[in-house]
């Protein structure tokens, strides 16, 4: 941590200042100069209070050097972490593609896409039976009946299966019946649904929020990871900018920034980032070209019908499309493709 | 709404979404044009989902021309609702403070405080029990200790709480313990906790999202009417921009714009906007200026020793001058001020 | 400026860079730590070039701690500065209004609202010759002879004449004919531009660009004070964020936080920001009420029928009832209004 | 073009815009609802001011269905635009990489980096002589001598050069001596220096605004098209986004989406979107993936003492790394890859 004194600040004032830290355990370099002193803090400064050294009257501004985070940081476990979820691997090397639909809609909607997504190399199974929905007059999901579709689903193909928590209510039924438990990204900073699947012992796969910073995210997986659970999935789903054409802006640069602030594996969804079904193709590859660990991604199958974001879901064709390209890519980058069932 | 049709669009296609418009009870206008065709929708198009339009290959662009909101909406309550809570009014044309720490902690600093800002003419005592903080790491808030603390300090001055609910299983304490039910910025779009105090018979202080257009935070609002609490209201606290100088960027334009758009009142918190506590006089005045009802302000009585925020929190004394300021300003601006106590 | 060096840097390394910034003539402090060392330099560190500095392989991190501008601070100028035209003084205290025409239509219009507007108190008159347009299709300005109809106005009314230069090429018109020459939000970074302004006499209003930060703003004053014209006012004008609903989103903070910064003094165009006529009053009076030293605002005498702009003007009605008001609120703000003519 | 009419319309109200706009040429289909009647604008309604609508006192809403840009619209000109310079080909299924220094600083330094990055594949050379920088007391570039130099290097590897313009009085310089023609993000809306380009001969690379949408940036090209120029390629170089860890946050979604909306070619410069070498190399990747028809990477022979931009810059050996994985990338994604020289 760094404090630069303000240009009236006395000796007395920064020696005062400078006890206070070493009281703290920390060590302090003292660089004097004409109108401008500077302090360097170092040694465990997780238990230094930005805001406090602020208010010194003598202070005008603070640093920080050093990451707010520790389980998450590359730097205190500098090898990728991996999650494996049955036959499918996500991180360290290998790739895995999760797909399905928006929502769970009925039993043979959901089998039919996840027979159709496993044929074409999906790892994993994706479907929402708890929506988070801008409007309260929108549909909310099946709930706990769209649940029991999923595991017939999985029951049917082998692919595990994700799926978003909403409620802390429902902790207990998700730690049971689903494999990798999603936090959507209006949800990044429900600081109480994390600590709750920081309980839980499946993976979880957190969105990032609409405007939340790297750090900002890592932290939220952190929140997870103080409670005991160490597989987290960091997913980029687009960010919210001044650009209105796009639903969101991908933002691909989130996969190396991630990869080096971090351990933890890195998938994106173009889905949401796009809005538009044209978009998913171009945005899917992208995001393997810059190191993505894996790709989550909307199929229907009868867009016109689904709903919700039949929009931006893919047809099963244009999905084994798209996925025969992404192979290729993903081999032309060195991973490993695992695919499902 | 309107439905753009794509150049190459037949008769026929024309004709065919005609008439499945019609059979959902809607008028239909058709506009032909050479490499144009526009359908004007009128009726109740609130259950036409643009998704699904959207997939028709003939279509080019849907537009909604009518708000998704009602109970919210200015057209449909053309009055301005005020919120009453004891000698409390926000909205109608009286104007009210909330203040006080950003969090509870202890009995004797949230009591001065509590008597502090009545004294300078607050009309609400705002006290943080449940925290949401970025990192695991820091103080989380008292919890229930933290709720009872304000109890005593409402008992000692009459002002009624305002604290804010972090998760679902809390709802019980706080219908029964808090005057006013506070859901933070984070969790503006928890529409698990939406719904939740959306049952609830305490008014709701709804902070805008980080990133949240106006329209969704009129929809969030519109979760609680709908689940039967018509008492909402609406706090701007700054949006996230690329300016990184301010903690925030206060959106004064919020407030002629809700009010414009909604009845429901709107106040401002110009603390957590600014994130620096000399900047937030002059954004608290502006906001009255602006036509804003309220203002809910960070006050300590020690901001070098507050456990949070204190960077950004005025010292009783400051608070005072500044009230001093902002009465004599919402009279200018035709506002009844309804002090505490 | 602070060095942080990579946990993996060496006694040596140290070293090497210690004396290299030595050579440079700054003090060096060096805090050493467990994984983590720290350089404070002080001194001169304008000359240090960050980008050559985070180069170096064993450095993690470079921050500045002081300001990149030197002119344009109050650090090195605590004093406001106060801008004279005529009888018109934007800072220092003093309170101004310009007004006038988005662009100049006619010798009829530009006279008929420079009377309009002076009347009710403006004491600058603006109006566009040269109109930077979205599309090369739209009205482009009438030019010279627009320039040639505000000097009409001015010696009809008194009032000095504010417009915008668009081109090096007229620098020496503008010197000779108009009394504050603007930069617009759309050239706040067409550094060849400021470069000839910055050789003018005339005062520069300067506005700031759609998505910049204070600090580049300030730069883009700093580049015409280099230049030898130390009379710049800068105007906050509305920044580019993900809110639609406004055209922009007037940044209110901006006008406390570039006073703390700057002794230029600062003012406020809500008409850009807001981009609707009904919303101009609210967020002009924000401004006054947070402190800004003058107001830019578009009165049209026909604003359904004006060639541009039209629906973010005034009528010079509304304009006239702003101005009762904005009068009372300057004054309760302690400034001195400056009336025209 | 829809117009809105307000739930207070009379019929009268309606019938008199409807003639209207009737007058000005257009077809008008009128679709009446209860509370809300709406108008569709069929022809060519590029004459049709949306502000002088809204001004309307019964209209709510103007909403424009069609795009404003002819010239650059893919719907009136099918084919994919390819730009030839000297071997160089962009676009039309052609990809080329332009590479070189930020700024020309010796004869010597570029003519070093141009057979490197020939060398590596590179098929045309880039380097800065007129800098805009955000500081006035940066290094501003060699300015015309370094126009020579990059002619030398032209002379000695046969690579075609780009180059930055900023200013309209060296347009007769660039037209002679340069082969691409650079306008920089920060001058994309500087619509005098567009007219200029806009009579020129040679090709014009318009970098995208820092946060400029799509269809600005469109109109920004239209502009030079309109003056006669039509050989223009879009650069995207990063937007401005609230997250501060890179320098600007890289936009792919432009590249699909440009090329649904216009013919002309689209290029990418990771190097200003990451602001740091090490990212350089994925976003390239994710470039290429998402369908971008060619890349600009600044390429330094000594990053450390680059006089600008060093932070950013890949040494030659780098860039060869790049060009050998972005070549085979390239090829899977069906490209005719074009060499230098």
């Amino acid at each position: 941590m760094v404090v630069v004194m303000r240009p009236d600040a006395q000796k007395d004032d920064v020696r005062r200042l400078t006890e206070r830290f070493q009281k703290m355990g920390l060590e302090v370099g003292v660089t004097n100069g004409v109108g401008c002193t500077i302090l360097g803090l170092v040694g465990d400064t997780s238990c230094v209070d930005m805001d406090k050294i602020y208010l010194d009257p003598h202070v005008e501004r603070v640093m920080r050097v050093q990451e707010p985070y520790k389980k998450a940081n590359r730097k205190f476990h500098p090898e990728d972490t991996a999650v494996t979820v049955g036959n499918a691997v996500i991180g360290g090397g290998a790739f895995s593609v999760i797909a399905g639909p928006c929502s769970v809609e009925s039993e043979a909607q959901i089998i039919a896409v996840a027979e159709d997504v496993k044929h074409s190399g999906a790892a994993l199974l994706r479907g929402g039976a708890f929506k988070p929905r801008t409007s309260p007059y929108s549909f909310q999901g099946m709930g706990l009946e769209g649940l029991e579709l999923l595991m017939e689903a999985r029951a049917a193909t082998g692919l595990p299966i994700v799926s978003e928590i909403m409620s802390p209510k429902y902790v207990d039924v998700f730690e049971e019946e689903v494999d990798i438990v999603q936090v959507g990204a209006r949800n990044m900073q429900n600081f109480d649904l994390l600590k709750e699947v920081g309980r839980m012992s499946k993976p979880v796969l957190l969105k990032r929020g609409l405007s939340s910073s790297y750090e900002e995210w890592i932290m939220s997986a952190e929140y997870i990871m103080a409670g005991g659970n160490e597989n987290v999935i960091l997913c980029e789903r687009g960010i919210r900018t001044f650009e209105t054409y796009t639903r969101n802006t991908l933002d691909v640069s989130a996969i190396p920034a991630i990869r080096r602030m971090s351990h933890l594996p890195v998938v994106v969804d173009p889905s949401h980032a796009a809005g538009m079904y044209w978009m998913v193709e171009p945005l899917a590859m992208a995001a393997i070209a810059a190191g993505a660990d894996g790709l989550m991604i909307e199929v229907h199958n009868d867009p016109p019908h689904a709903k919700c974001d039949g929009q931006q879901s893919l047809t099963p064709e244009k999905f084994g499309h798209l996925m025969q390209k992404a192979g290729a890519l993903a081999e032309l980058m060195g991973k490993t493709w695992v695919k499902g069932g």
